[in-house]
C-alpha cells in the first residue's frame, strides 16, 4: 500500500464512527478501523494516538472558529455582539464540517462511555479559556473575559445537545440564540 | 506504628500542601509525603489512591454542599434564588473546611502543572452536572436545569478565582454575588 493515502483522514474517521457504533468503542480495535478505512494501522498512526483521539481529532479548527471571530471583530464591537460573533463562527465551522448525522453518531458514543464522556468536558473547558484569552485580548478585563468564555461554551452545550436530539431541525445558530436568550431570562428572573 | 492513626488524613493533606509547595509537585514523594506526617505509607494509601487525590479529596462534600441546599430549598424557590442558594452553601462549605491559605496554597500548586489544571477543570465539569441534576430533580426543565448548572459552577469559578488572589479579604459569598451581578449585566448589555 502506498505511504500517500488520499482522502485517509477522513475515511479512517467514518471507519471508526461505524464500528464504533456497531461494535462499541471498547470492543473495536486500530486494526479493525484501518482494515475498514483500507489503510494500514501505520497509516492510522500518522493520522492519530490512539482511537480514542478519532473522535477528537480538530478541536484545534473548532476553536480556532471561535478565536479568529473574536480576534477579527471590529474593536468597538459591544460584548454581546462579540458572544455572538463567537457562537455563529463556531456553528458553521462545526456544520461545515461535519452532517448533523456524523456529529449525532460522535454524541452517542461519546455519551455511552465515561472516559470519553471526561474528555469532551475537558475539550469543552478548554474551549472557554481559549475564548477567555481571545476576548482578553482585545483588553478586555479579566473579569469580564472569564465570565464570557464560560458563557459562550455554556450557550453552544446547550444548543449543541438540543441540536443533535432526534428530530431536531433546526439550525444550531438559531439554537443558540435561543440559549442566550433562555440564560438572559433566567438572570433577569427573580 | 498503630494502624489507628488519629488525624491522619488531615496532617497528610498539611503535609502534602507543605512539600507541594516548598519542592514542588513532581518532586514530592508519597514516602515523603508519610513521614512528614508521622504516619506509614500504607495509612497514606488507606485514605488516597495517589499523591494527587490529596489535592482533590473532599469533592464528595463539597458537591454535596450545592446539591443539599437545591434539594432542601422550599418547592416554590424561584429560580435565581435557587442558584443564590447553591452558591451561598458551597461558599460556606469550602470557607468551613479550609482556611484561605489553605486554599491558596492548594490553588498555587494546581495551576503549576497542566495535568492537575485538567483535573481541576474536570472537577468543576462534575460539579455543573451534580447541580444540574440536582435542579431536575425539582422538576425544572432539562433546558433550564443545564443552564442553571452552568451558571452556577461558572460564578463559583470567577469568585473563586478572585478571592484567592493575594490582598483579597472579601467574604467569597459577597464575590459570588457580584459575579452573578456582572453576568447579568453582560447579557442585558448590548
Amino acid at each position: 500500500m502506498a505511504r500517500w493515502a488520499p482522502g485517509a483522514l477522513e475515511r479512517l474517521q467514518r471507519a471508526a464512527l461505524e464500528l464504533f457504533a456497531d461494535r462499541g468503542y471498547e470492543a473495536t480495535t486500530v486494526a479493525e478501523i484501518s482494515a475498514q478505512a483500507g489503510v494500514t494501522e501505520r497509516t492510522f498512526f500518522r493520522y492519530f494516538s490512539d482511537k480514542r483521539e478519532v473522535l477528537f481529532a480538530g478541536q484545534g479548527h473548532f476553536e480556532a472558529a471561535f478565536t479568529d471571530a473574536l480576534a477579527g471583530a471590529p474593536a468597538d464591537t459591544p460584548l454581546m455582539a462579540l458572544v455572538t460573533a463567537a457562537l455563529d463562527a463556531g456553528a458553521a465551522a462545526l456544520q461545515g464540517a461535519r452532517s448533523r448525522d456524523q456529529v449525532q453518531a460522535r454524541h452517542a458514543i461519546i455519551n455511552a462511555n465515561e472516559q470519553l464522556r471526561e474528555r469532551e468536558l475537558l475539550k469543552m473547558a478548554k474551549l472557554a479559556r481559549a475564548v477567555t484569552a481571545a476576548v482578553r485580548a482585545r483588553g478586555i478585563p479579566d473579569l469580564q473575559a472569564r465570565l464570557i468564555g464560560d458563557l459562550v461554551v455554556s450557550v453552544f452545550n446547550d444548543a449543541f445537545i438540543r441540536w443533535v436530539a432526534p428530530g431536531e431541525t433546526r439550525d444550531l445558530a438559531q439554537l443558540q440564540r435561543e440559549s442566550l436568550g433562555a440564560i438572559a431570562d433566567l438572570v433577569a428572573s427573580n
